[in-house]
């Protein structure tokens, strides 16, 4: 039984991590649940009674053995390391550490060896790329993948709930007028999170540009691919596009190995891998993942182009696998 | 001045068709609108009259200089050489044709010369084929696309009127239950246009599977590509993906070169490129391509992974520039 707390509790994720903790029956001893100055003091029911919401900036973290943070970079590079010097041990769904040599970075089911290294603080990997790694990690441990173009379709609620909150109201302005949207429509961006409108629009650029051209969100499927596969060397190229979609997010890969593979052999190691499902009687897609625990893959192709590759897609849901769910599994392994 | 015929004048493209006619001050003598039954005998107002539909089936094509055909292959398979055979030159929007070794594919701005060896039917390329040339012909012809992976975002209306309106009506329901939208929303597919939802959604299978586990969609930017490049050892990886857009098809393109190239020389490249508008500062989506001539493309990076290529994106009206304005440039060409 752990002492266990949520830092982010009433964000997209933070809210998908008790429900999950409460559906698995993580065994929780006693639950602190944490937000920001401006949710503290409201009560949230759960399966462990009503808990009141602490405010994260005065809230004291000894006794805690388990803390799952997701409430932001900024926050965690504040509070992670308090908490772990508190004795608790950090499952943190930011981007903070996740790069940092000393801090494992964990998609569960495909790399569980490596939470063993961890000295307080262990990452959760970005959505994206944790999609993707649950069909590319068994394929690599089979064949080792040496290059990857990877195409993502993200949903909003990548951005948390204030995504979601944008698509509803533009999708709602462009339904008004009907006439307008079967030309396309269009709709000045609602709130200032994505730069153009994404209500019946697709924006190629996910994240903010930071090298080379390439989105943060981009920089972190490279990176956080090599680092999961422990594959420093391979090649990837990233194209990060947002897409008008609640939850679910997938991704278009072509993949060539260092020992050729055929579409065949890789939907029989797909088919072998824990929690993934293979589908091949239909496409799955993003509204088919979101709810569910399990990645869903589909359309694995042998590449027409040059031979020995494969072409594939995958989706998963970005607030349960690709967050809340693994930072619940990386705690389940501890 | 000519007799100038819209074969399939009360869909999507073929409405397009007549204003981008009208737009465009194209030399009409005489405008003939040609319909199935259900159409015939309503009228339509044009910069030339009221015209009254004719039935596709009983109409006499006698007369006709040049015929814009967007029916269907079905039809066109059947009427275009009946048209041609009366002395209609045809440009015909469907896949009948295309890959006709003895009929011309042509993207025009990109591939004009082809225009010469037809002999009375010209092919309209695919819509998604159609965007990918504008940035890709010019960059092939500097240096020489060897390989090349393809990932679409193909708007509804590629799928027609019908496509549009399946879309309007899923979305209307999800919005009606914002709670369960939030956690995904599930509607049922309405109408049998696809298999599974598009509000709200992506379908990562855009046609129908013929060879390979590959759709029609996919197959036709394989070899409509390598036929309009005049490269037909081209390796194209091709993922065709229907996304919750009404009007815009966007492509996501990794290019790896004959010789290698660097995404500044690619950028001069695009930036002189006839009919593409390359954007520097932002990321051009369907909504800014609706509606407009020009194709539009952005993010143009180096590779990454393996050095020497590029990464781009770029985006174009599925029914302007992917269908009907294409359709008229080629009219202008003869």
């Amino acid at each position: 039984m752990k002492n266990t707390a949520i830092v982010g509790a009433t964000g997209a994720v933070g809210r998908t991590m008790l429900s999950i903790l409460e559906a698995r029956e993580f065994p929780v001893k006693d639950l602190r649940l944490l937000a920001s100055e401006r949710s503290a003091g409201t009560t949230v029911e759960t399966k462990w009674g009503a808990i009141e919401i602490e405010d994260l900036a005065t809230a004291d973290p000894a006794g805690i053995d388990v803390a799952l943070f997701s409430a932001g970079g900024t926050r965690s590079k504040e509070y992670a390391p308090r908490f772990a010097a508190a004795g608790a041990t950090v499952v943190d769904n930011s981007s903070a550490f996740r790069m940092d040599d000393h801090v494992p970075l964990v998609v569960a089911q495909v790399n569980d060896h490596a939470v063993a290294e961890h000295s307080g603080i262990i990452a959760n990997p970005n959505c994206t790329t944790m999609v993707l790694m649950m069909a590319a990690g068994p394929l690599h441990r089979h064949n080792g993948i040496r290059r990857m173009v990877a195409t993502s379709y993200q949903s909003v609620s990548g951005s948390g709930m204030h995504g979601m909150d944008v698509l509803y109201d533009e999708t709602q302005l462009l339904m008004s007028d009907r006439e307008s949207l079967q030309r396309g429509g269009w709709v000045d961006p609602q709130g200032a999170l994505y730069e153009r409108p994404i209500g019946f629009n697709v924006l190629a650029m996910a994240g903010s540009v930071t090298d080379r051209g390439y989105t943060d969100e981009e920089w972190k499927l490279v990176n956080e691919t090599r680092k999961i596969l422990e594959a420093p060397h391979m090649a990837v190229e990233p194209t990060c596009v947002r897409v008008p979609v609640m939850v679910g997010h997938g991704l278009a890969a072509t993949m060539y190995f260092e020992e050729d593979i055929d579409a065949e052999t890789a939907r029989t190691v797909l088919a072998d891998a824990p929690g993934l499902e293979l589908w091949t009687d239909k496409t799955p897609t993003p509204l088919d993942s979101a709810g569910i625990d399990n990645v869903l893959a589909g359309r694995v192709r042998d590449t027409v182009g040059e031979p020995g590759g494969i072409n594939l897609w995958v989706v998963g849901d970005n607030l349960r696998k690709g967050a809340a769910l693994n930072a619940v599994q990386i705690a389940e392994l501890l």
